[in-house]
């Protein structure tokens, strides 16, 4: 198939629109007309065969939603609305048939939920499948939650329950980061584990954290070390002042010690996370 | 050598700064702060070793200066100004060193050439290096150019001489871009060759063109061949009402043949330049 088929296809998959997105597929750049008093949010993710999945092991669908699903959480982090996203995909002429269609079916039908349009992106040959999205969202101006405004006295929250299978389809936690605008003081997704994803949220604060064992909610079927450091969760961790209510839940408290220092009931945590260039997944 | 200090090594050499970039590398997502009145356009591109370069033949500075050119010639065929770019880019472990540091520093150096952050990005372990940059530029509210535009009459430039060799370091064509905004009825960038690029512009306009062959300006040493198909010019094709004064170079005119259609000399030009899916590069 020729390059500008499997263009025209995508293009007619990606009936996806936001009203941001005055020129969507089809030129050599999209074109996007910012609201007023509107803050703009940028993130790009890789999934790349073998690194992230196996071909064999999971459909086109379920590995479209993924690509899309790992950008979306970073936006949901900064508390941002999603208005579209490109999307950069290199892959064998084998793939360029059923498996493109169903990944884009499944980057779309993900969109979609979100109002998010599908605004462009790029296409390449290569041995293994390389995905690269990147996602912008808007959030109203100066709102937007970052890592680093978190301070001791602070308490730790996470959104949801940790530890989860990597075989569920994760949903980002995009309406929990809106809700978080008005009360957390620092947040960022949890896509590489809870011990070294709040380690870099600490270390951008400058601050430590101390969390309890016991407060870990933990998905069923998982184990406490798995909650602390899987890496496939998309839950949010956020801090707020001690007085704030949230109705998420408490894991921990925000320290004075050495800057992104972990300790767990009292002891310190290793970062047992994902480092894309250590093999430490746990 | 870890991701930590690998992005902490890449956030010092991003010192290239925008003012519309609130917030850069260190958080989920980068945050940008539009001007009123102003859209902006996004693109991105590919760069695939053994498909677009062998790292063995250039070094690792050239290598990240071609991964942004690619992009900024779409910016600039929209008539836009640089804001920031994202890079994605995964490599294997071995190259994390010094070939990494060069890569950053030849794209940086042209990033901030024209005022561009580097503003964030995402880094994997592959075993073939993939780059993927993402360029954000803008432009007055509704004044970007399109490929659509093109009417019969119009009149078809080129911004400079086809048939360059690879081997020379490209430079977007930014600045003839933006003088374009008052001037073009449509425009796109040559990168996959003037035949295909302005069949693809004919496409979106609905047009065909009829190039003369005399008129074609050819780089020193390329053929006429090679000038129609070669797909490393970076040059600006762009069309203009037919009374239009520009400084740059007549190649043909736009009529009314099938959309799509392009003639040289009255006979129809293949479209023989790159097609991502077909090894067509003449």
């Amino acid at each position: 198939m020729s390059e500008a088929a499997i263009l025209e296809r995508i293009r007619k998959l990606a009936e996806t629109r936001n009203a941001a997105v005055v020129r969507g597929i089809g030129d050599d750049c999209a074109v996007v007309r910012p609201n007023l008093n509107t803050d703009l949010v940028f993130t790009t993710d890789f999934l790349i065969e073998d690194r992230h999945f196996r071909l064999a092991e999971q459909s086109a669908v379920a590995i479209g939603h993924r690509a899309l699903a790992r950008s979306l959480s970073d936006l949901a982090a900064m508390g941002s609305q999603p208005v579209f996203c490109m999307v950069s995909l290199a892959l064998a002429p084998r793939l360029t048939g059923r498996w493109l269609s169903g990944f884009y079916r499944g980057l779309i039908r993900l969109a979609d939920e979100f109002g998010m349009a599908l605004a462009g992106g790029d296409l390449s040959q290569a041995e293994k499948v390389v995905a690269d999205v990147m996602c912008c969202g808007k959030v109203p101006r100066g709102k937007a939650l970052l890592r680093s405004g978190a301070r001791p006295g602070d308490v730790v929250y996470v959104t949801g329950k940790l530890g989860r299978p990597w075989t569920l389809r994760p949903v980002p936690r995009i309406a929990e980061g809106i809700s978080l605008r008005r009360v957390a003081t620092a947040a960022m997704d949890i896509s590489d584990g809870l011990s070294l994803d709040l380690r870099r949220l600490c270390l951008e604060s400058g601050v430590s954290a101390e969390l309890e064992s016991a407060a870990i909610p933990i998905f069923r079927g998982a184990t406490l070390e798995r909650a602390l450091h899987g890496g496939e969760d998309y839950e949010l961790v956020f801090t707020t002042r001690p007085r704030t209510r949230t109705r998420f839940i408490r894991v921990g408290v925000i320290g004075r010690g050495r800057p992104g220092t972990v300790l767990l009931d009292g002891k310190p945590l290793r970062a047992g996370g994902f480092d894309h260039f250590r093999e430490t997944r746990s």
